[in-house]
Parts: structure tokens; C-alpha cells; sequence
């Protein structure tokens, strides 16, 4: 089989070191170039130290661009969009990892990010990230937009509740908890070590931007409202996401595992974790660091018919860089679990 | 002031601990004995190495309990309501630290704590702890039953609505979320550095026994349901309770405002924390480490009528030992912050 | 007694806002002003959060600076010297928390800080502000330069072994390890939590500047020489200073003891901790945070003539504010604990 | 080529479990079995929960133990001497990850682990398990014993200068900074969270038994001294080794460049690590987490002859079972990186 010519747009961020590692064990490929205005003509291993003796490629310029099969962008959120009419002439797909062709609806870009979006027309040729949800599409689709860290852990969570039509629709309560790698490498004082450290931080207790595409996924059998907040962690790594639900019927969790089993059973990245006994009994992010496991468990309340789905994720992995390259094995017809196989580690 | 004798029954768990670090700086206070069975002829610091120079005290058996005006009891859960009848001849007062005299209901025993109360006879004798409901109950109080930690935020953040019959009474969810010390010094598997160490763990998703205590607290204009869930984090101290409540009408922030300053206006202990910028613009635990500080702030949802509130706290602190030397105080007509006045450490 | 009253030049950063925290609680002390060009207006509890609802002190200009009774300097280093000529009209006394006034050779100035000082013939005049070392100089001294937190720990450590002689003069490492607070509060890429977090960063594995006042303090029967290694770890506050020494004589631990409490016995803020069993076998920074305490143990090697003596502070307390504090009290005849009661905390 | 049958013994600790998870992975190896007394019937991603779903492998009993061609021994310390005997007959090759058959001379054993080895005989044919130093020697051995991590660590770092007989031999002062995972997976007050939380704890001043194989192996040119000590810090995984070391002449960095380059030019698994701007100039333990690089750098320090060397590992990868790992590659003629390409997260 001949190697995919990839290349990485704004390789200098987390999001951008990560798909550098994957992309370079992954034996279809060939990373051609990795973009950086900011570190132009440095190694890449100067940026992401991880990566000393990996590779000896350098960071270019946007504008030495060169055609290749695949690009990734991964670009602050807002840049993609502007850039995309010049960048997909140069390569025959593109996996765009940041917020802009995430939302269908152009009209919900005005409502969470304050400003229209600047190519409406784009936005129906993008198939939304998540192969759970959308593998046919993406195979052989030609724009795919990656789902955010927060919104993947909360869907993967409640697809098969939604799926089955089982959940009163506004009533849904999310508590995203994540790590500091959520907010990029750029710092500044709400991320330096002393006030960050030790943080419990309700970072957004309401209006974040991922329940946009949260709702978006979910509004199976009709709109759907979820109560999304998000607070901020000591941790690097990791996604926690606790999904209050409350169900049209007091079905038992018998009935809770067939509907995960049935829709989940053969997903390479999907684990159930609901364990009677042990430490780790609920899905937990630790164990995910460097993985593209999503573990999706729950607990039925015994008092009422609230069910608590919990799901967990590598932010940096399921929740971008990991989700970006089981997008790109479908749309080439690579076996979907190629370059992914790390199973995380324990302890850590 | 005549000094008031004090003892502490079980005092080498971190309870005890801290209880004998805020006495042994109170000026009205000579403490008499501290109990321990493992520790018995060992030096308090030896248990609490912070108090290395602070006191020269040592543990005595609980046999050895001589009479004294007030004592702290902060045995196992379980244990006191067996020892009350015996203990409460050594002194006029007792401030139970455990969750054995916490709730009005019996029969709420067999519920939550999967046994029946072997001494109901004493439940109505004891004022529940958190001196900002129960303050005038407690002036001159005989029995004291101190609040759970988790329960003493989530109370003190959704006490002025609940009271004020402001809230839709069985859509409420709260998320706590809190360290390691709340699980005591027992080693175990679960609390093993390794494993305990960077986790986001769903460690009671529904049925946490804390759950009793806030709808007792709460149903001041009848039953309330509170779907509560618990995760442990990687911390050693600290609570930050996240409350999402539906409104009945739809109120403003500038409304609720009014309701929070109206409740807690001239409370010693209480700061509403909500700013527009900043990096600690709602409640921070880290910052009340060592305080007996509650925090309270909120966010109300634009698109709906969620209000989240959310509440932080010393776990040892306001939902231990502080709050049992703010009752302590109040019972004996000292000034309510004495001992307490240490206002958490910034950075931390 | 009458109040003497304070003013803090540069009271935003971490030193500055522990000094305002610590003086705020002291009886004898009225804070008059406390400057910030950054934040001139804004609350100071906007900048400390720990101190909501303890003051309502806003910032001033330095401009703005009226006389008063003592002055604290909290600038970066370099700004004091430039600045003290002026502000020496301003308040019969001045502490002084930089580096500025710290070496007592201005040639050392520019060896270690890579520029000569402005203003050397005030040097002779600063007291260096290590009570322990220094006590009587300072009772009524007029200007005192707070010692270095890393100096602090080591100065400490080893000052009872140099002082007898006891040491082989230029064999001595120091491996100092510390938090994130050291490095003050403006945010930087080396700062930023994903990249700070679980360091064990050699920061200056040579020519750590402290290492110049180390070998001032010590030289006590000659020149000495330290080889100091500082390392940064994911603390925040706390420093632990592991000094390996070489004995000119093989000495048993017994007259090592008796050499330390010899020089320590009645120092209210130094403890020696060497434990045979149990966690806290030697001095835990964790145990400090807050406290103004300087634990100090020691083991000898049984195979050489090594001796490891091992220091723990709160670098921000004993190695900043809390030592300024105390050289305060000193100066002024108060009791020299005052403020500076808080024990520390455990478990945290 | 045909699989080589691999059997884990004592299955159930963090080592064995790292070894099973890069065994699962490795192409050239079947697993065969994996014992635990403790855990016999369960499946091993009960215990080693990362695991799930990449193997339904239960353990075994020892008794069950079947012939295959490669053992594994992860067995506490003290077992392995026991049980080789029996154990040898099983496997024409045995890799021995416990401390039993680390020392050449049996005088060592009494020495630094307080009891004799009870099979002295067999130490002779053990090769000591770093393969920078004994790679021919690995080729074709039939026992292995591995090295223990702070010794790995500490031995890479100064194994150019001790073959070069640079140093002044009795003077090195090595400070071994390390997590928790170093000590396994039995709970105990000593790494019960809230305790071990924040530590910088001083756990072997002097006397550390990896001592010993630091001067076996260093003695290159007659015998050494080496002064270590090993402080516990607050991370679950990652060894930085601080070497103080005195040259015997006033060496240049660049001569000092010179001979690790020599040394390790063609080594797979390290990295000269030293830069001149960034925030990772020297070796940084969290960067390699489930690598199995050891990353070494060093400053000189101007004032003195002093050489300050510093690496890393992660002690359950290169310091345990990724060293192990590499040792069967070499035994079995396999690509010496293979089943080891995991090159490090960052951030993390």
C-alpha cells in the first residue's frame, strides 16, 4: 500500500505535537511538512521534547505549503475558516481539528462564538468528527470536522439514550471536569503553576461552547437541551464527563447495559467500565493518558429515576489528536485502531 | 473569663487533629485529655507532627476520661451513639463530630447508613450543626451534632433559596467534589499514592449518605429531592459543591443577589465570591485551606432557568473541625470567629 | 504600647501579599499604604483572594507613599537600591525582601548578579535578616535585607556545624528542592501549568545565586565553599534543602544532637526533627506551609565521613515574609512570635 | 520467525504489569501465563486495569507453572534466590526483575540487604541487566537480573566518566529524586494519600541498597565511593538522578560533550539532553512516562572542578520492565527497540 503525504497546519500547539507523534509511527504515512509561523526553521522536537530522536523535521511556513493527499489544521478556532477556500487546493482531504465546521446550523456559530461564520457554504460538505456516530460518512469523506474534547466525552455518554429515545429531553445535567491541556500552550495568569495548581475552578458553569455540539448530536428524536458546566482540574490530561439523566421510564441497569452493549459492542475505542468491586470501578481519565479509549459507565439511582453516565477520555487523544487519526483510517480504509494502540498506563 | 476545660474522645484521626491545632490557640480553652486507644502514652505531635512544639500533651485511653465542661467526641461513625449515655455524665456538653446524631428521622438511619439508630431517644436532644440555620438553638445548647462536610457546603450554597421557596423542589443536582482527607487516615487500596494519585474518581455517583442531611436541612416548605453525586479528586483538602437549580420564575442575577446578601449579610464565615474578572472569580477550595471560610457564588443560565451555585469549603475546616469550634463558641457566648480568624494562604 | 505603622512598597506579588496578610493579624501594627503601579485603585484582596473580607485596603501609587514608622520593600531585585536613598526619608526603618542589600561585598554583586551596585555604600548599614544569626544586630536596627528562602533553609541547616568548625570546608553539595512560588507571580512558558506540572526541573544546576550568601553566612573560621544544586518541583510552596557535608572528625549522631541543640535549643522558630519511626522521620515542607517554622534533622553515613543535614521552610514564609515579620518584631521588642503563631497543617 | 512463550511470575505488581502490557504488544511473543498467588482465577485487567480489553489473560497459580522458553520473575524481593533453583528448570532463560541476583559478591548481600544470599552459587552466571554496559554479554545469556532504577538511573549518568577515570573517585554525591510507583503496590500509612500527598520526603539519606550496584558497576578502574541519597517526591512515576561528581582535571563542556557522545552515540534508548534555551534544557522525567529512554545532561559548574550530571527514566520502563524487555530483544537477536517505541507524552 503506498504511503499517505500528510501534512500538519500549526503543528506547535498540543493538538498539533500529538498528531505528530501518531502520524509518525503510523506506517501508511509520511508526514511531509508541519507549519508554524512562530518556529519556522526550528526542529519540531524543539517545540514537542517528547519527540527528541523521533524525527529531525523542522517546522516551515504556512506559505510554503506544498500539495499532499491529507492536511490537518490545527489552527486557533476562527482561522481554519478563512484559510480553508486557499487550503483545500492543496490537499485532496482535510481533517480540521479546531471549532469551525463543527456546528451545522451557521446560525448556532453567531449564538456560542459571538461572530457569523465567514463560510457558511463550507459547512455541509464537513462530516462531524466522531466515528461512533458517523463512520459510514466518513469513509471517504473529503472534509472532516473534529468533535471537542468536552462534546465527545458527553456524546459518546448519552448517544444510546438518545439513540433509544430514552431521556426526558431538557432535563439532562452535564459536569465536564478536564485538565489544563484543554486550553493550549499559550500562557498567562489563569494558567500559571501558582494559581493554577490545586484549582477547583468553575471555569464555565454555564454557556460552554461544546453544548452546542453536544445538542447538535443528540437531538435524535427532537431538540434536546442539555445543562452542560465545566470545571477545571489540577490535572494535565483527561476528561471526566458526569451526565445526570433522567429517564422516560424507571428501567432497571440490566436494561441500561443492553443498550450500551447493543450500541457499542463492536467499537475498537469504546469500553464499558461498571465494576462492582475494586478501585477502579467507574470510568477513570488516568488510566486513558495517551489512549483513545473512551470508557463509558453508569449507576442507576436507586431513589428516582436520575441515571449517572460517566465517560472519560485523553482530552489530547479521543478528544483531538487520537479522534483526528481513527477519522483518517476510515476515510483511507486503514484498519481504524492503526497508530492508536497504546492502551494507556497503570499506575500513573 | 474562667477557662473552659475541654476534651477530645478519639482525637488521632485528622478530625481530632485539627480540633486540638484550633483549641490549643483558643485563649478560652485549656485542653484536658485527648483520647486515643492505639496511640495511648504517645505524644499528641507525634500523630500530628504540625504540632511539634505546640503542646506536649499525650493520648490517654478512653477509660481514662476524667470529668470536663465540654468534650468533642470524633470517634468512627457508629460508635458515639453506643458511648452517649456513658459519656455524656463527664461533661455538660458534647459536640459529636461524627454522623450519629445528624438527622431528626430514625428511621432515615436504616435508610442511609443501613442500620438502625441504637439510641433515637437522644436524636431530638441535638441541634444540627451549622450555626448559620441553627444559631440561636445552639446559644446555650447542651448536645451539638456537627454537619458532614459535603452536606455543610451543599446546605450553606442553596440554604437562602430553599428558604426563600425559590426553587423547583426535585430537579436538583449537586456534584461534590472533594480531596482525600475527607476518607480519613486508614490506609487502603483506594487511598495507595499511586492509585489515588491524579484520579477523577466517581466514588458515590448516586446514594451518598450526605444526601439525608441536605433535604432535612432544606425541606423548609416540604420535601425536596437532591440528586447528589460525589467524585474524589486529587486533592488532600477541600470541597467545591456545584448546585444546578431550577428557578420557578425566572429570575435575575441581580435578584438573587438580594437573596444571598439578605441571608448571609452579617455571617462571620460566609463570603459571596462572584466576580467579572479575574482568575478567581467564583469559589476557590484552595483558597480556604486552613479557614473556616464558606464560599459561596452562582451563575444563572441566559438560555434557561438554571442557577448554578456553587459553594467551597475547608473540608476539615467548615466541614469539621471549624465549624465545631464556631458552634463551640457560639454555646458559650464567645465571640463567634475565635481560633478562626486564619484567612487561607494565597498562593497554595 | 502604640501601633507602629506599616507601609509595603510593591505589595502585589507573593511576598508582599503574605506580609499583608501576616501584618494585618498583628496587634501592634496599623498597615498605612500598600503600593502596586499595576493595580493602583483595586482592592487588595482583588490581587490576595485569601484576604476578602480581612481588608479593604486598596493600592497606591509609590508616588503617593506618606511617611511612616517602617517600610517593607517588596520590588523585584534591582529596584531597591535604586530607590532607597529616597524612600529611606520616608520611614525610620526599612526591611528590605529583595536581594539588593543582601551581600555585604559589593564585588559580589557583580560576580553573581551580573551588575555592579548602584549603590554600595549602603550595604554596610543592612543587617542580614536570618534571626538566628543575627538577633542582637537587629534589635534596633535601622535597615535589615531579608535573607534568600533557599539561603534561608541552607544557611540554617549547616550554621551550628560551621560555627564549630566541624566541617571539611569545600566538600560540602546542597541539593536544593523547591515550589513554584519562588519564582513569583508573572506567568511565563516555564511557568504554564501542562509544562510545570510534575517537573522535577534541574532549573540552575550551578551558580544558583543564594549560593553567595551561603558562603557569606558560614564563613565563619575561613572561606568556604558550597556546591549548590537547585531543582523545581511540582510544589508550590516549600523548600527542602539536603545538605551532604563531609565531618572533619568521625562524629557519632549523639554529639551532632548535642551541637544542634546547643545552637538552637532556644529558638522559638526551629524545631529538629529526626524520628526513629513514622512518616515524618525528618523535616516535610508539606507540614510548614504557612507556618514561619525551619525544621532541621541530620543522618550520618555509617560507611563515611558524610553527614546528611536535611531543612524544610514555607519559602514564603520563613523565606520571605514570615522572617521579615520576625525581624520586625525583633526590631520593635515584641514578642517575637507575634503573628507568626500559625502551626502549619496536617494533613494537607 | 517463531514465538517465543513468555510466562510472567508474580504478575500482579506494577511491574509485572508493565511487563505485560508491553509483552501483549510485542510481535515476536506469546504469553503464556501470568501467576499471582493472591489474584488466581481473576483476570489480569482486574488487577492491571489500563489492560482491558487488549488481553482476557487470568492469572495462575506458581504451582500451575508450564514449560515455555522465557520467565520473568517480578516476585518481592528475597523470593527469586529461593525459587531459582526450581524455576530454571522450567525456561531455558530467565530474567529475574528483583533485586536477588543483582550483586556479584555475595559479601554485598549481607552488607546492604541484612541477610545472606542463600544461593550464592548462581550469582556468577547472572548478567547484570543495563545494556549499554553488557549488551554482548546479554546476547545469548541465560539469566538476566535487572537493574533497580535509581541504580539505572545513577549508573548512565556517570558510566562515561568512571570508563574514562575522570573523577576523583571517593567524592561523587548522587541524589536520587523519585515517585511512588518505586515502592510498589502495597498500601501503608507511609503512601496513604493525604500523607504522601505534596512530600518532598527525605526517605533514604544515606544507605540506599542500590548503592551497592552503583559501585559494582562503576569500580571500573579500582574501587569508588559514591554518597547517594533518595528523596521521595509527588509523582507516581520518573526518577531524576542529580550526580555531583569532581573531575580529576578542569574539563570543558565540550570535552565533557565529547565523551558521552563516545559512549552512547549508537544507543537507542538515550539521549544527550542539554539546551540552551527553553523550558526543558535538561533531562525531565515526565516527558518520558511509558518510554523507555534514559535522557542525560550536565552543566559544569565555573567555580569549581564540579561536574553536575542529571538523568531520567521512568522507573517502571527503563528502570524496571522496559529494561527488561530490551534485555530479552538482545538475548533473542530481535530489534533491540522493539515492543519499546513509545516515545513519551508531552505535555503530561
Amino acid at each position: 500500500m503506498s504511503e499517505v503525504r500528510v501534512s500538519i497546519v500549526g503543528g506547535s500547539g498540543y493538538t498539533g505535537g500529538e498528531l505528530l507523534r501518531l502520524l509518525l509511527f503510523h506506517p501508511q504515512v509520511r508526514i511531509q511538512q508541519v507549519t508554524s509561523e512562530r518556529f519556522v526553521g526550528k526542529f519540531t522536537h524543539k517545540v514537542h521534547p517528547n519527540l527528541r530522536k523521533a524525527t529531525d523535521l523542522r517546522f516551515v511556513q504556512l506559505a510554503q505549503l506544498e500539495p499532499c493527499d491529507v492536511l490537518f489544521l490545527c489552527l486557533p478556532h476562527g482561522r481554519a475558516m478563512h484559510l480553508l477556500p486557499e487550503l483545500q487546493r492543496k490537499a485532496e482531504r482535510i481533517i480540521d481539528l479546531s471549532a469551525d465546521f463543527r456546528l451545522n446550523d451557521p446560525a448556532q456559530y453567531a449564538a456560542w462564538y459571538g461572530r457569523e461564520h465567514t463560510h457558511p457554504e463550507w459547512l455541509p460538505q464537513f462530516v462531524y468528527g466522531i466515528p461512533e456516530l458517523h463512520r459510514e460518512a466518513m469513509r471517504g469523506a473529503r472534509f472532516i470536522s473534529s468533535a471537542g474534547c468536552n462534546a465527545t466525552a458527553t456524546i459518546l455518554a448519552l448517544f444510546p439514550l438518545f439513540k433509544n429515545d430514552l431521556v426526558v429531553v431538557d432535563r439532562s445535567v452535564v459536569e465536564v471536569k478536564g485538565g489544563s491541556s484543554e486550553g493550549g500552550n499559550a500562557p498567562s495568569e489563569a494558567t500559571h503553576h501558582p494559581e493554577r495548581s490545586n484549582v477547583v475552578r468553575s471555569y464555565r458553569p454555564t454557556q460552554h461552547r461544546h453544548t452546542a455540539e453536544v445538542e447538535q448530536e443528540l437531538c435524535i428524536h427532537g431538540p434536546v437541551r442539555v445543562h452542560l458546566s465545566a470545571t477545571a482540574l489540577d490535572l494535565v490530561r483527561g476528561v471526566l464527563s458526569t451526565c445526570h439523566v433522567f429517564l422516560k421510564d424507571d428501567l432497571d441497569e440490566k436494561t441500561i447495559w443492553k443498550v450500551y452493549r447493543e450500541t457499542y459492542a463492536d467499537e475498537p475505542f469504546i469500553r464499558i467500565v461498571k465494576e462492582k468491586t475494586g478501585i477502579y470501578r467507574y470510568p477513570e481519565p488516568k488510566l486513558l493518558i495517551g489512549s483513545n479509549f473512551c470508557d463509558i459507565g453508569f449507576e442507576k439511582d436507586a431513589r428516582s429515576r436520575r441515571l449517572v453516565v460517566i465517560s472519560a477520555i485523553d482530552n489530547l487523544m479521543k478528544g483531538a489528536a487520537g479522534q483526528a487519526v481513527q477519522a483518517f483510517n476510515l476515510m483511507h480504509g486503514f484498519a481504524e485502531t492503526t497508530a492508536l494502540e497504546f492502551p494507556g498506563l497503570h499506575p500513573v
